[in-house]
């Protein structure tokens, strides 16, 4: 059987205050309404409609080639939003599901229950609901006897009775396909505001003797819908309890888990630890047993077993086992780092990729370098890749000892077992198992010191050193 | 009508167990007792008494300018603290407001309200009050049935009924000016602790027919007093989530709000994302568009649209539109970054100007610099600005490329369109389009890692490298 | 009277789903098991013996010469656990106290009550309880009405009455050796899941005639125990609030104690200020009037009076009074810092010693260095440590002035009052009060980069510089 899920993302969400739809703000790490399509997706269903309006272009780039659109130029309600999707769905057998582009927590299980209900039910139509402490605001869901939904009651239409039950609407539904074109049809805007009201859909199908089930969620964080960025927040610091919490049964240990940030997409190895202020994301994948943090934040990069990253920032890489980085590493994107290799602090690294066991242990800059096995690359050693006007790329071979304050100017390649003496400015090639040295010798002016003070003095200097 | 404040601040608060003042410790970047004293400032009054006692200097040393002080050489209690500010009210109409310094969380509108209140119902006095769930060890406010106050009830001195009772005495008062001298003159210190207690004058005034009004504020954190450093950080987190709903209300996405630390004066721009563990301290304004965070500290600094500042500390600096800074920039005080700055990792910026799409992108310092529009300081690259006895400035041109692992020596004047070679220490100023270069030749010593490592043992050196 | 604790930790715990054995995963900085060991020792408890099984060789490296081992090869239940240590306990007089090793947060203060009161009460047993909002799965205790314990009931035996019990068993007891001794022996595994219980004990006492007393402790966070990660960092985190509760009473302040990790045994001096996301590990100790992070990890250092610690990594070290470290700073372990240092930002120490007043501002290493007294190492200093084959030391003596972008060689001495120049390589000793230079002289190229410019465009460059 057919099912179609119409997506409402045609109101940018004023309340956020942002130049950016309000569907399109990321929660942990993914766009809001992407976690509603993957919840559908999971869920069987292939066809989603995606009603948009204003900020619409924006919506259509971030998910084309996913969905299908249709424009709701004028924000006449939500039966007028779905109105504008009725053309495709005309004559069509099969269930249509109706979501809120701004209720990123549903989900599939959900979604699949709520099917499976309508199915059993024979339902017209069925409605999503939670359970909530303090139903203010909300639809009121008044079921009959057997359990069937009687009718929605809004807050202002609603009597003290009606105010004091506690499950709402989660302005979610699946209806029979063609009994939704054909209430859509009747559906007026006779109101006080003058808009087309999906819920009357509801109402006229009651009135034609049809059945309207409801599915009651177990968790009502699900039907959280966000309108504002305090609530944006909400939303995310529920979903990351969930994130951790899953990561936690899988044997990962967090060491605070409240300020430790994981997308929604990331693996973490068992006997992995996380300390505090770790932010892990986009499809980072981290390997078992290894100690990441505290402060470190990892996006889109790979790392394997038994690693160490501290205070450091990695980004759209990738590294091997026993790997030991920071603190206060940067590795930028494109890099591929192997087993092994120390990347210590205060040390950059861009796309370049580093032999097994090599050391690169402190302030130093390897960029587009090709760095192999077993070499070490010495404290305040600098590709100089950059000549003003392109980049260059550097090429050191296995088992080379780098000196300290070199500047490896690129295009250059130094060789297998090579030494460069610390100081030196290498603009040549070095061959294996060559010496390269370029710096001055040195000179010693004995009682140097009294006479420099003396001219700096006379120069206007009037601090003394210390 | 003239609205005279008294702050009673002559206890140094021994719990805290401090050298400081109790009040004059931070709360959200501002001393405890500035909060106060700006809200009545904001409620329209002027003229503040502050009364003070032991560490009297250093709250007098805070405020001096600001306010009045009166002496309490003698802690003799709340009543005796108020006497001592008498003299400066004799004969005079209107109200004085009297507030303890250790309340941060009051509010204006509290203040205006209160105040309000008591000149509508025309009271001789009228006491702040607040309903909260645990009154153990608080006065309980008794009213009558027309709502005035009755009476304060202290803890010792409750009946059953009077301790339940939940609407708790702030220890905010105002009061009738005449009203209020004459009531002290009645004060006594007979009772079991020998203090003259300012409450005593409440009942005085009842007792002499007149009318004793209360103000209940709606959020009964407003009225917290702080005595510990764990009622201290409980309302410091209290005001930091008032502010974190300021700025997500105004637009500004706080990735987790419970992590992000804002001052109390602190302006943001909507779109404005703000990672975690993030700090916004003293008179920091953020543009609108930028990410910030995260584990980013800014104090004092104005950072214009659309920047983007990751894991780095910016102090009392000025920043352009546009600019990238970090991860791990530390830009120190007195610095001017033009627009489309990049700031990269490893770089220390210090009272300097840098102009408009300049890049410094990494392990880099410019220090007492003066660095024009479009050029690159390359990696390693220092400004000298210490000779060992005093600090001279470095000037860099337009469009120069600086290269890597580079000193300039200031005093030193780099022009337009320069080239400096990678490697180079320049002492000499450098004109217009030249080229400085200041380093050894490369020499190579084919085969010569096999003689270094066979002399290195024989120094005694065991390990082999890698 | 001798006391036996009989401690068990047969279970590996296979809900953590680790590869380390569940009592020795670490909470706040010290083994879980380590907790109640100590706990113990502190309750004046010496001999302990400890029932290993699963992963027992873990265990027992962990607790070497602290405690006694028994192993327990089949894992058949609690009462098959204790009657392992029987044998250790044959015909002794005394108590004998029963924990299990993963109840970290039993405090000192509860063992010595619970022991009290068994010899108050004369009691055969006596049994630790606690009472939880929801009793659901623990064995309830059944008091009669002198308060004696009746019976434990575990869940599944429970009727509806009993299961609204709230008072829970603790799996903490203690038993009067000979009694427990004799009880064991009649303990059987005639049960659905065919395992001997240790509760099986208190029944048969109690149908003996003996007395079981109970002993419910106050906060019942103390008799959690741990089985996996979720409940690790539930009972980490609520040991961490009770350590910064202790620090905050003691005059410290946290800025966000939420954010503030300090492990159990480390000392802070009073109006030391700590701000968010800060570790401090292992026996580290930090001075009064100290600053310390946002964002820093000092691990087994001592941090004098007075001291400012920003954004930095300390390990293993020790430090003196008024020192200013980071933002940015790296301390390795071995180090030694006097009074008055300054190690700023980008700046990695290791195995070294730095004398009173020294400055090592910026991007410097000094490694497996001894540095005097009011020396200035410029930035881009590099104490070039490892020659490729072993590591070896430099000196520095006082009042000296390093250039920036410097190598000094070690083995290499520099004396006192010396100058080094900018961009020297130091292979040999600097006498004192000398000047030692290494570098080439400045050569300027007038009108050179329109020429470079051209030569780069030649080579294939296509981009312009900027």
């Amino acid at each position: 059987m057919s099912i179609n899920a119409i997506v409402l993302a045609a109101g940018q969400g004023t309340r956020m205050k942002s130049q950016r739809h309000k569907v399109l703000h990321p929660v942990c790490g993914k766009p809001m309404v992407r976690h509603l399509l993957d919840a559908q997706k999971a869920a069987g269903i292939t066809r989603r409609i995606v009603v948009i309006g204003s900020m619409g272009e924006q919506v259509q780039a971030a998910l084309q080639g996913e969905v299908e659109f249709v424009w709701q130029k004028e924000q006449l309600g939500t039966g007028h939003a779905v109105m504008q999707a009725a053309p495709l769905l005309e004559n069509q057998d099969g269930i249509t599901l109706i979501c809120s582009g701004d209720t990123p927590l549903i989900t599939s299980e959900s979604i699949t229950k709520l099917l499976e209900l309508h199915r059993e039910q024979g339902a017209a139509a069925t409605v999503l609901t939670g359970i909530v402490d303090n139903p203010f605001g909300y639809g009121r869901i008044i079921r009959g006897e057997d359990g069937s939904v009687l009718r929605i009651v809004e807050e202002k239409d609603a009597s003290p009775d009606e105010k004091s039950v506690r499950e709402i609407n989660a302005s979610t539904y699946c209806f029979d396909t063609r009994s939704l074109a054909q209430a859509l049809k009747m559906v007026t805007n006779n109101n006080a505001q003058g808009e087309y009201y999906l819920t009357d859909c509801i109402d006229i199908l009651r009135r034609q003797g049809k059945k309207v089930a409801a599915h009651c969620v177990d968790d009502a964080d699900e039907i959280l819908n966000i309108n504002d960025r305090v609530q944006l927040a909400m939303v995310e610091n529920i979903l990351r309890d969930k994130i951790r919490l899953h990561h936690m049964q899988n044997g990962v240990t967090l060491v605070d888990p409240s300020s430790t940030y994981i997308d929604i997409d990331i693996q973490i190895g068992a006997d992995t630890i996380i300390y505090p202020g770790s932010m892990l994301t986009g499809s980072t994948v981290i390997g078992s047993g290894c100690e990441i943090g505290p402060h470190t934040r990892i996006q889109n990069s790979i790392i394997g077993d038994g690693s160490v990253v501290m205070q450091s920032v990695l980004l759209d890489s990738t590294f091997g086992s026993g790997v030991n980085i920071g603190p206060f590493a940067y590795v930028r994107p494109g890099s591929t780092v192997a087993d092994k290799v120390k990347i210590g602090d205060f040390v950059e690294i861009k796309n370049s990729t580093i032999g097994e066991g090599t050391k690169i242990p402190h302030l130093a800059y390897v960029g587009d370098a090709d760095v192999g096995n077993g070499t070490n690359i010495g404290c305040g050693t600098i590709t100089v890749n950059f000549d003003g006007m392109a980049k260059h790329r550097t090429v050191v071979g296995d088992n080379s000892f780098i000196g300290c304050n070199t500047n490896l100017v690129a295009p250059v390649t130094v060789g297998n077992d090579t030494y460069v003496a610390a100081g030196s400015t290498i603009t040549d090639n070095v061959p294996d198992g060559a010496l390269a040295i370029a710096r001055e010798r040195q000179v010693i002016k004995e009682g140097y010191t009294a006479k420099l003070e003396a001219r700096l003095r006379e120069r206007g200097s009037k601090k003394v050193r210390g």
